[in-house]
């Protein structure tokens, strides 16, 4: 069995782990941190885990932490930049889920997130952890990136378009869609569901935190700059990203639907529908799958629909999807579950 | 007092309609018609109006109708443009709910509604019902076409943009989502709550009903032909339209907020929010508003965002909106009512 | 025009009053206060307002608000009764939509809210504003306390039993469920979207503030002691209570149906719906209906089911339908609305 | 392995019975028939199995279900009356979902149910499949008569009391609530979103047909007659049944809690909760478990509430716990799940 902690753990994304780590056939959880929750039991605040563990949050110690194979953190953005180096120092592997190793430019990063960074070193060293892209690097990884949700779905989307240079890189739109749970467990008016259920609005519109990790996967796939509008959207829903991304073709010949299933025909993860099809988030809620289907509405159009759980592979199935292949196990260990529908 | 008359009135435009109408001030209805629930009483239809009116829906006979001032016809696509020519032979001035009269080009709209059009010489006399663009003409219109719910959302939209040549039109994109009512009272699996709650999913990606009826109004507005991509989407709600609005800037000086106030200025029912907004479905449900904010997320291109209840400004609102402007009442007229929040 | 003041109108209640006052045909909102939002546009903190008033918040001054004619406290418990004193005296009439002149037994009172009663003797004075009750006081009084939003739908759907003494008084239940606008505005985990949709629960199931109330209103129309078990629900709506009541009959014999109808005869908003119904809260939604049905599943027990707006009939619909009773105006003066279907 | 089929699994109950048995260690399905479906991929009827499995529904034949160890009816009511009798003659054993084996008295069951029983002799023989109550007959049980969603949890909530004759039994009271998935997969007004979501309403407050099935199991826990009032009620969710439970207290001395404790502390699936909590149907969705708490309101007074999800424990999990038994297999075999939280 290997062993991990996780720093942080009262989140959504920390529940998520949770869940999915407490059923793992290969992994043992070791140590669950939390300052403000330190000594309370894990199914006390996450009520869905009364009788399925015993475990107790417990103080963030390093030296806890420094026993397990392998830690997660699930902190707000600036916390593992602060805490993951000493870890690493000491051979430890992290996988971070929050958004401070994901931006080679540093100076990119704290434009929008509003922080120094502590470690630009280690920005460098880690690893992106989209495993479709950089499956290989992480294997071997000691620092992996976690990706973020909207940028999953929408990379994952325009990927094989991008790769082929087969749409027009200056105008490209990526039209997103997420549940209340991207928000996070923080109360907020905004969150509140007399404020939001029944109701539909954009946010973001001028600029989001989540544009320039995009276009960084972006250009890395093109190998040259990608102009690209992205405009997130809330659904009164818990779960699920959906993301409708819209590109004009350069390229009139390719077959497209036989490009996206090549693309990702080994990945476990990734399902390219028939052509024609429209899917939907509730079959890939609770579970670590990003579904696709492409259509051509003209001749020189194309639409990538695309959706993803937000918690999910959007982040927490996609951290142990990390972790299996950084402990060389197999890539689906723990999460094969199926939607429950409806 | 005006007279009216509804033909068709179980469906939810038809249930919109008699609400706004009983508690207009200068209309009484005269005659509610519908094949299959003659007889009975509209409150055993319409739970809601149940003490507001002791009316019976009557089988749909000419005879009764013509003896309203102006008859609305909220009946499924193919129905007004056999019974209406009837009524406006015998002077009685109609407003069609229905896609019926509002493709100008029949066999473009028998193409995508898969019908012979019946009276096309009534689709060419036909004012399309949109006020914003159309009000005087509408004025003295014998037979309006009420715009259907995503055209009316799109085309106030992305006019002042259109009417000024402002964008590349050759490839504009409208990512629309709408509420459930949209599908209409027909019960289906693809509308049933444990199907599409919890759940967000496109449709049409490959092509929509209400595409050439844009198409039509945006081209009118141009003055030459438009490219438009154009991808609806269901949102788990019951009421609201939002309309996400992409164009590549040609023109880099326009002050675009300034020009969309202008725009609407003296439009009681279009409100151009202020810089930064992100209009809310909840703030118009119920009532006849459009509100829109412009953002620009990077020089050379805009983003619209608009917002409407499906239902009232996007149907049944609108239909009396042109109803007012045809008796020469008050435009506002019965159209006052202020959004319930939460 | 009579001319009035809110204190504190920055909740839901306070919200739904400035709604419901805007377009009130005899009356003004003269003063607006918030401590907090002093300066702010209304329109702004209720983006349902823009465009329907230019007011602002202000602070709430003594003077200031003695010029209005009435004025309305939707403060937090405990506010009113430091603050309506002063306005008392000075000849201007108050409703309270807070709880702090309900319970006439202040020790009661402090148990329930854990406060000490500043103003005891208002409490004496002041009228209980359940209509249907107390109209003539109501009619009089200088001092309303507005009911609570579940004693109200309790109250009304028991009065007619409980009047005529038809059912055992030791042993009623009250099973009360209500949309989560009844937690206030104030952001707290237990009212995010992500964690009461797509669930349901109890709570109070041991006691909660409003069972002194309800049992206060039953123990008068009985005219002796009342045995209540009251368990509230939270739905996962924005608006609407459904209280199931349960009793055992002591007489078999009366015509409930009739009892009910005659009760509520002279009632504009209750309306006793035909036998075998089951009324809907999106019935009454944004209207100030109380709606309710009588069943009788076996010969010795009555179930009756009762449906409102929590923030309407249940607050600050009633409070209108109390100031139009104060003002001498006709009791549905700007409560004509019809609810939206669906 | 072994082997099972499923007849009529098109539904709801038919498709969580799928999902659970496609990942279940110990079991194959061998044949999924469907009049209507037959030659459909599974995946395209339930697109959540897309990945998951490329069987395929075929056509009802004896001759293939014969060659099962077991088979499950997810059938409408009648069906399985008609189809088991051969099945269970050929000595394979059956689980129906459905009514038909339910209540024993046939003549009760065809006054509910519109249908005369076509095997009234296999009704005398089937064991009711509540663990709980009937452990040791469901191992050898040739067919077992799968109880209904209401009746799982209604049952099991009030057993500590009854078998110990705690409370009066001519008083219960079950106000029970539910997500709209217990009403089919078949459309209908009733459960479309925009009909039943942001409200609530109870229905057959003067009968349903979980009734009887409550009182048999009441009855037959007491030892004589009992008198339950039974109200459901549709919540505007998915998945999810919330029972409240209310009894009058005959014994006072009775600790309540450590009754609830020891009846259920070798029950995997029965999760009594600490002493105040009020369980939340999101903790069980997906999973076979159902959690409760008690409150006593006043010294004579009992509450109960429970919840389960009545596709899962409320049908196809308490199903696959039925199968577990029946095959000698660990009774959580398949059904170790975590609720996905929020």
């Amino acid at each position: 069995m290997n062993s991990v902690g996780i720093v942080g753990a009262t989140g959504y994304t920390g529940g998520e782990l949770l869940r999915l780590l407490l059923r793992h056939p290969r992994v043992e959880i070791a140590t669950v941190t939390s300052r403000s929750h330190a000594g309370a039991a894990l199914a006390d605040w996450f009520p869905n885990l009364q009788g399925a563990t015993k475990l107790c949050f417990s103080d963030p110690r390093v030296a806890d932490l420094a026993e397990c194979d392998l830690v997660f953190f699930a902190t707000p953005n600036g916390t593992a930049m602060r805490m993951a180096p000493e870890l690493l120092a000491a051979g430890i592997r992290v996988i971070d889920l929050s958004a401070d190793f994901r931006i080679k430019d540093t100076s990119v990063w704290s434009q929008w997130y509003g922080l120094e960074h502590a470690c630009p070193e280690w920005v460098e060293e880690a690893v992106y952890g989209l495993p479709e892209v950089n499956r290989k690097a992480i294997r071997s990884a000691r620092l992996v990136a976690n990706p973020g949700c909207y940028p999953t779905a929408v990379l994952l989307g325009f990927l094989p378009l991008v790769e082929h240079g087969l749409v027009d890189l200056e105008h490209l739109v990526a039209d997103a869609k997420s549940g209340v749970s991207g928000a996070g467990r923080q109360p907020r008016e905004s969150t509140m569901l007399a404020e939001v259920a029944e109701s539909f609005r954009a946010y973001g519109a001028s600029g989001h935190r989540h544009l320039p990790e995009i276009v960084q996967g972006l250009e890395q796939a093109a190998g040259r700059p990608v102009g690209l509008t992205f405009v997130p959207h809330l659904i009164p829903i818990i779960r699920g990203i959906h993301a409708t991304l819209y590109g004009r073709l350069l390229d009139f010949e390719t077959d497209l639907q036989a490009l996206y299933e090549r693309r990702f025909q080994d990945e476990a993860f990734v399902n390219v529908m028939p052509p024609g099809s429209h899917p939907e988030t509730r079959t890939v809620r609770g579970v670590n799958v990003c579904r696709m289907a492409v259509h051509r509405p003209s001749p020189d159009r194309v639409v990538v629909l695309v959706v993803e759980d937000n918690l999910v592979k959007g982040a927490a199935g996609q951290a142990i999807q990390n972790m299996n292949l950084m402990f060389g196990l197999e890539e689906r260990a723990g999460l094969a579950d199926i939607a429950a529908l409806p």
